[in-house]
């Protein structure tokens, strides 16, 4: 079975994206006939198989040592994306695997560049870097808040009425450059109802396990969650290229979640036609040769 | 006196450059009339007047906290790059300037896209920051030495005829980007004819103190002159931008070199319009009656 993600959920580009129009509850057509419990026990299963494959392709990544990978995960909070981290990646070699969490920016980041601290973390070819948060940041957070905008403080002559169209522009340039470069960028959205993430942090408030989850300024930012949709809809509609397309992954439900991303990471790693490096037979012969009669003088 | 650096020797953007009609022995137009030792004492006193004038901006440049300045230096072997960075340079307090040299990169660099490890240089805000070398190398040497370009292992569908068209505008949206987060962007070619590349490394070779400066590898590299200018030729028509544009520095004569770059910078600095920044009067003088009163209490 497949969750058909790849074809179902890439945005396309140029495409006007309508956020009421894509349901974060979404499940692929074949399970709309079933139950709720077959779909939820086929979606596991395609993960499982998901993160079977996404192991042994992980290390010809690495041994074919020409590609890497970046995943940019964004969502409101608990959208899901650390459970994403956590549920697809958590087989793959750590060594071949970076996250990369991006927070409120320290001084020196705000001095420089907005791409800066992202570039600095990008993977090595061979690896898979994820990105939990990501320069997207900065046409979303940044937007809604333009009191964030003020402390990148940028010459008063570059903050004029084409300044976000000129921030999708750096922005899509730079994905194109990592695309020549051998690094695949793929976006993933969560996309999450509002009800969901009431229920959500309220049980974070109740487990007391989850208590060091919640901030209080989860809720102030859910109060700005129709700014923040309409932010998310300019930047889909703007940053989803031929080269670094967007997928809109559903968020309502972990498992379609899970299953979703997961297929869709699998789908372009096959895509790559990645083949382990050709050995020398007679270098190899000769090394094998060597140590067998290495044998012999141990002895 | 003025060399008119900023007007004459700045290449427009668009325009197709032919190294040929490019005198590497330039002088400014009222020069012409002037005996050669005049105009080397003029020079040499626009070049101090500049070192004087930089310094003062520089410290505004700090104080005002919204651009920095990038200063990316090209230019063959013995061109005379480190002597632009040692003497007109040298006045500035080092911490608000920093010089970075590219060399053969590493290969967790190589593992890179190309503009990694120039991104990671990049200067903060209030500095003045030097590539001597830089990303340029990467549509230079990179395309002289074809064997360079296969260490980068780049995904073969990435090198068709469209590569060092896609690398020179990757590298202008790469400086659009900075530009539009106030990094100013100067770049300097510093054009050196044949002849007195022989002479200089001659120089070298007699000079036991500047024996270190001689690499055998700098002569198999002039022996490539003609597909460097090319080259060159190319990178100059191709990322001359309204944003970044380039400057042909005539590098026979040092005092001229030197007047010139210094000069170039000192315009673009002047034409930030810095101010230091608005002081709140108040506190000052809340501060000021404090630190009196304490006087007393000391005593």
């Amino acid at each position: 079975m497949r969750m058909d993600a790849s074809e179902s959920l890439r945005i396309p580009s140029g495409k006007k994206v309508d956020l009421k129009t894509c349901d974060p509850k979404w499940i692929p057509k074949w399970a709309r006939h079933c139950d709720k419990k077959t779909v939820k026990k086929e979606a596991l299963e395609i993960l499982e198989n998901n993160k079977q494959t996404l192991m042994a392709r992980q290390e010809l990544l690495w041994a074919s040592d020409t590609y890497a990978l970046l995943v940019v995960l964004q969502g409101m909070d608990a959208a899901g994306k650390d459970s994403v981290i956590r549920h697809v990646m958590s087989g793959v070699n750590p060594q071949g695997c970076q996250v990369t969490s991006f927070k409120t920016p320290s001084t020196e980041e705000l001095d420089h560049n907005f791409l800066w601290r992202h570039m600095k973390a990008l993977p090595e070819r061979g690896r898979i870097g994820i990105f939990n948060r990501s320069y997207y940041e900065d046409v979303l957070v940044v937007r809604v808040h333009p009191e964030w905008l003020a402390r990148q403080k940028l010459p008063s002559e570059q903050v004029g009425k084409n300044f976000w169209n000129h921030r999708y522009e750096d922005i899509n340039a730079f994905e194109q450059h990592l695309v020549r470069n051998g690094v695949v960028v793929l976006k993933f959205f969560l996309h999450m109802s509002k009800e969901k993430q009431r229920q959500r942090l309220l049980k974070r408030l109740e487990d007391p396990k989850k208590h060091w989850k919640f901030s209080v300024s989860d809720l102030a930012e859910r109060g700005k969650w129709n700014d923040y949709i309409k932010a998310y809809e300019d930047m889909l509609s703007r940053t989803s290229t031929e080269w670094a397309p967007w997928h809109t992954i559903p968020a309502d439900r972990r498992w379609v979640t899970l299953a979703s991303a997961s297929e869709i990471l699998v789908d372009q790693i096959e895509k790559l036609n990645l083949h382990y490096p050709k050995p020398d037979e007679t270098a190899l012969k000769k090394a094998r040769q060597q140590l067998e009669e290495e044998k012999e003088q141990l002895k």
